[in-house]
């Protein structure tokens, strides 16, 4: 038997007891020992909860039970979430986590604590949700020069960019119905602006290429920009649009970035709708396989975290810490990666193939037109975009 | 360091031994020390094989060698595989292979074994071939209570209904072409009568439901019966066909069964085309999660042994061993699983109408029609299908 403690208990913290409770027997068959809640750190009062009796608000009574081998950091954010974190390594207890800028930002620095005490470090839900992805990425793919990693990885902007494709709804239209629906927080910048997208792009290309990749350094455009007339134009393309995390192996190192994308109707990434979340992972031996699920949700997250406890237990003298790589180089610059673009235009056709000769444009309901591009750099477009009266310009996902 | 052997030297295991030496540093990583090529147990001279140094052709010195701490066996069949699968347990040695035959057949006991002397038995390249897939369902969805596997898991079948949909061809067309680019053998039985979808199905419901499934239970039906005009009546009423290897818990324990099914085109199961695979999980916690990839190929597949051999050294002494199940009573029958139907029909209009009131006929250039029914059994179905002039009849997947 081995007690675990939560800290925090919102919606993931909240999901977390209940999941663990309710899969206990299945969840001590693959831990290889009954597991036990010991604590749950919480800063305000839930009297009507059945879990009350194992709320603490002192972190150090959890830090100090030599009892608690596995600890989960379902708080969020860098502070608090980032201080306990240390302390419960340098405690000599598991850590498992679902917060993804503490992984994106200090999770190298954690990953070598945790190898220093000889304990396991785990974060399974800090990408991707419930979809198991982190685990397959750097267990079953070991076996993989892995090349690419191409992944929806945010719900928000995945629901409203959904919904302005199937519903013509305009972008304000769409978050304010996310919103609505809990998809969105009240303050959506995070989301929408890509900030939590390129977080989660920061940790899976930690894992794939063994650098550690400062989330900071990596160009990121959220979908705030993205026009009614993009998804109309895109469509009749045969295309729809996608807020793509990517990062790839390049002759220098790596590169990463987070855009909204057009995916071909016919590529699976474009079946992946509303709040779904997917990652496509390119490996030397397996080529392409394609993760799909819900990136979000208290019973998503936390199944994903809960599986981790019973890792960390079954792992006991065994850690298993992931690699997040080292401090690398700069980026291989995003802007120099060569693809087909997606141009908005106000133009004539005959203006649009004095730029482009190869360009087919179709012509939208607004009177603008939209057309893929050859394989460029973006630095490349630059000239012909302005003479075919470019809009809007985004990358084809090829 | 550890030593690994191979046994049998055809697609797969060449490819395990390019995969192993291209990635033995990565793999060393992940198995926390290297991994040495002891021998490759072959029938056949390969005179220019750079692996012909490890050559053996007699498996005691497999077995009788110490130092051997896993064996993958990619033999295939059940026949010599199931005797030397056997023999690698009772010497103490973990188990890796991707051998459906004998994981459906005699994985149970062999798991047993493998318990028994403490030793993993591992078989991630047995479904869905490189796609990261068992692993998952049994690790990282252990917080969830499986209650469905629904899966695309062979390639062959999945290669001829995108042939036959996408470029119009008839079943015989496409299974030539198929041979001719060797994604169908010559005798294509197993693969066109689902039979190797039913072994594969048998594993995950197994995994999923705690039951050992005998593979001979399972309704089984391949796709020869599959017509150009399903295709094409599918295809106007919004659907495409797929061979889906299906097992779903119910009240007295499972159903399992293996049919062509039409899947809505917004569904992900519908973009995988080709000789790709994919499988849909439904988890008490996570909803629903989606894997796909390669299905089959000698890299693809040596991707997940090799993983395997890995994650074996990894566990030494700490070993993993996949709960296959129990024998369980019988499966519950899936012609009682409540669903809508696609029926192909001879017939006017009012004649579709009288027997089906709901129905919505379109009309294809056969001058048959198709349409999908309300939910309900196969038994329910029989008799107004007979009044409609039913020619064939297809689940759909709700």
């Amino acid at each position: 038997m081995k007690k675990y403690a939560i800290l925090g208990f919102g919606v993931v913290g909240g999901g977390l007891a209940e999941v663990m409770a309710d899969q206990a027997q299945k969840l001590a068959a693959a831990a290889g020992e009954p597991l036990e809640l010991g604590y749950i750190l919480v800063r305000h009062d839930y009297p009507d909860s059945p879990f009350r009796a194992k709320f603490v608000r002192d972190f150090s009574v959890i830090e100090n039970d030599p009892e608690v081998a596995v600890v989960a950091e379902v708080i969020g954010g860098s502070d608090a979430a980032y201080d306990y974190s240390r302390r419960v390594l340098l405690a000599g207890k598991s850590l498992v986590s679902s917060n993804k800028q503490l992984v994106a930002e200090h999770g190298a620095e954690l990953a070598a604590l945790a190898r220093e005490h000889r304990v396991s470090y785990l974060f399974e839900g800090s990408v991707g949700g419930g979809i198991p992805l982190l685990r397959p990425l750097c267990r079953c793919l070991a076996a993989n020069r892995i090349d690419q990693v191409c992944g929806i990885v945010n719900g928000t902007t995945n629901y409203i960019l959904t919904a302005m494709d199937t519903q013509g709804q305009d972008f304000d239209t769409a978050l304010k119905t996310a919103q609505q629906l809990g998809y969105a927080e009240a303050d959506p910048t995070a989301d929408v602006e890509g900030i939590d997208a390129c977080r989660k792009t920061a940790i899976l290309a930690d894992l794939s290429f063994g650098w550690n990749v400062d989330p900071d350094a990596i160009p990121t455009t959220g979908i705030t920009k993205v026009a009614p007339a993009d998804l109309e134009l895109a469509r009749a393309l045969g295309y729809t649009v996608k807020l793509l995390g990517r990062a790839a192996r390049t002759p220098d190192g790596c590169c990463a970035f987070v855009e909204p994308h057009l995916v071909p109707l016919g590529h699976i990434l474009a079946s992946v709708n509303g709040v779904m979340n997917a990652c496509a992972i390119q490996g030397s031996a397996v080529g392409e396989v394609v993760f799909c699920g819900p990136g979000a949700g208290a019973h998503p997250t936390a199944s994903a975290v809960a599986a981790d406890i019973a890792d960390a237990v079954r792992h006991t003298g065994n850690p298993m810490v992931p690699d997040l790589g080292a401090p690398g180089g700069a980026l291989s610059p995003a802007d120099e990666l060569v693809s087909p673009w997606f141009i908005r235009a106000d133009a004539a056709p005959d203006a649009v193939l004095a730029a482009f000769p190869q360009a087919r444009p179709v012509y939208g309901t607004s009177g603008e037109c939209g057309f893929i591009t050859g394989p460029m750099t973006r630095r490349e477009l630059a000239a012909p975009f302005a003479a075919a009266g470019g809009r809007a310009v985004w990358r084809v996902l090829a």
